[in-house]
């Protein structure tokens, strides 16, 4: 469950007085996410998610909000920040930061098709494309650095051979050069669960609270890695390729690109192999993470090292 | 119809890559509209409306394109502009300007509810809060002094009896003073026609290019007189009762406003008469103008300045 701290109506009443969205008619707690509250909030004038940020610096939010209106309002969809009489995107409710947006139509799908994979990969496109204009910076919080720093902290608890196959793919990405990539802002995230569906039509992006500076192709292989996956963590080519040349319809790739992809696919892998990990052996205290299984990350990683039938970049 | 300008796939393709919404799948021209062509556009990630401005000049859009995008970002629903790659709302296509927005859910109703009118006036007073943080400012285009000179304009158009009607009503706003009410950016034209329904909710308030700041209560009286409107012209209590109700749970009026009311639902009525006296008796060359009937808001006029059963405002 997620919600850690209690709204009253009463308080949200008076809170939403400070906003032009009329009256409070419902408030509702949301059962998902892991880091903040959620809850539904519906006024005369419209329906609205409001989040309660649980464990997130307040100074850092002002960049995730900012990114979102950013989004938003170059038509795409993700959910608008909704600004107070004060002009503000960012309050205090309960004590704690909270913020209201838009709510988003549709739902998770868990199994994507080819289709789904396409408009997925024009929606990335569209999040690398409308994000060259975005004008605040911030490093990916899970970049080269916080994976090298992430398995420091976890190798002790892993098993012998485990150690091994981090060792072997933390010097192979040592070779390797983000940084040469195409840069800009990545979501990072881009999973199933935080995509809705509104029919045919991607009807939302959520949580955009890993989102950081990086290599765009970092941000294609994460989201690679997920849509694309086969039931034995291979890729599954139809998809892959559908994702692929949707996303190159709006922004091609480069050779760099193309010659850096298996690698990206890897650093992808690692980069969750590594957080899951993390959440399973060295749990934070206070922080109520739904630990999902870390094996399903290895095995993917395993399958990129491998790179059998591997769907190469579109020229 | 309401295409006067066409615009071919492979121009509307073309020009949608300086902006991150994906691919064009479908365009599709709209028949309704009087002043711009107005078309949908749906792309591989979403669904907007494409606006080619016929007849107003390119330095007054920015007003009304920033407006809109403004009350969008206070979570209102209204029709929010897409910014292109450049972070621009305007741009230009078939050598018009043009401007993509927000494709909004929902239909008019033309028998409005108690119900319904109760939603409008929570979403005028949200238009009028979230206006007061709105940097820019035009003057309302149909204020005193345009009511003024159009009289003018039509007066020798009119039989005696409409002439002496006219002079009187003119002589009696000569006598009201809007400066001294509160003021803000108003719509100016929330007629049933531009209110689309998702439901319950309002879906979305159009056409805002009749903006501009004035009185805030020439804004109320202009939506009542439309809204509340019995078939004599005379005002449904019960209608007019819920829309100012819900209004001034969100905006409480002040007792200026108490007093100037009756004077301001006759000066909405003389803006809206003058203007289709002008359509009528002047068409202007080049603009093809859906010529509405005069006598219904001559009507209306007579009504308000008879002023029996006339709904106060709340308290």
């Amino acid at each position: 469950m997620s919600v850690f701290t209690s709204v009253t109506e009463p308080d949200l009443a008076a809170w939403l007085q400070n906003y032009a969205i009329g009256r409070l008619e419902q408030l509702q707690g949301i059962s998902a996410g892991v880091q903040n509250s959620n809850f539904f909030v519906t006024t005369s004038l419209g329906r609205y998610v409001l989040t309660l940020f649980e464990t997130m610096p307040r100074s850092e939010l002002p960049f995730y909000l900012h990114l979102m209106a950013h989004l938003a309002r170059h038509g795409l969809p993700v959910p608008a920040p909704v600004a107070n009489r004060d002009n503000e995107y960012l309050g205090t409710l309960s004590g704690k930061p909270a913020t209201l947006v838009s709510r988003l139509a549709g739902r998770s799908e868990m199994t994507p098709s080819v289709g789904h994979c396409a408009r997925i990969g024009a929606m990335m496109a569209g999040l690398h494309l409308a994000g060259m204009s975005f004008g605040r910076r911030q490093p990916n919080p899970r970049g080269a650095e916080w994976r090298r720093d992430c398995a420091a902290r976890v190798r002790a608890h892993l098993p012998p051979d485990q150690q091994a196959e981090l060792d072997a793919e933390l010097a192979y990405q040592a070779g390797v050069d983000l940084k040469a990539l195409p840069q800009g802002v990545i979501h990072a995230d881009m999973f199933r669960d935080n995509v809705l569906w509104d029919g045919d039509f991607v009807g939302g992006v959520i949580d955009f609270y890993f989102a950081g500076h990086d290599a765009l192709l970092f941000d294609v292989a994460v989201t690679v890695n997920d849509w694309c996956a086969a039931a034995d963590g291979g890729l599954d080519p139809a998809r892959s390729t559908a994702l692929l040349a949707a996303y190159a319809e709006n922004r091609p790739f480069s050779d760099t690109e193309r010659a850096a992809w298996p690698a990206m696919l890897r650093a992808a892998a690692l980069r969750f192999w590594l957080s899951r990990l993390e959440d399973f052996h060295l749990p934070r205290a206070g922080e109520m993470v739904l630990v999902k299984d870390p094996d399903e990350y290895r095995q993917i990683l395993r399958q990129r090292a491998r790179a059998t039938a591997m769907p190469a970049l579109p020229a």
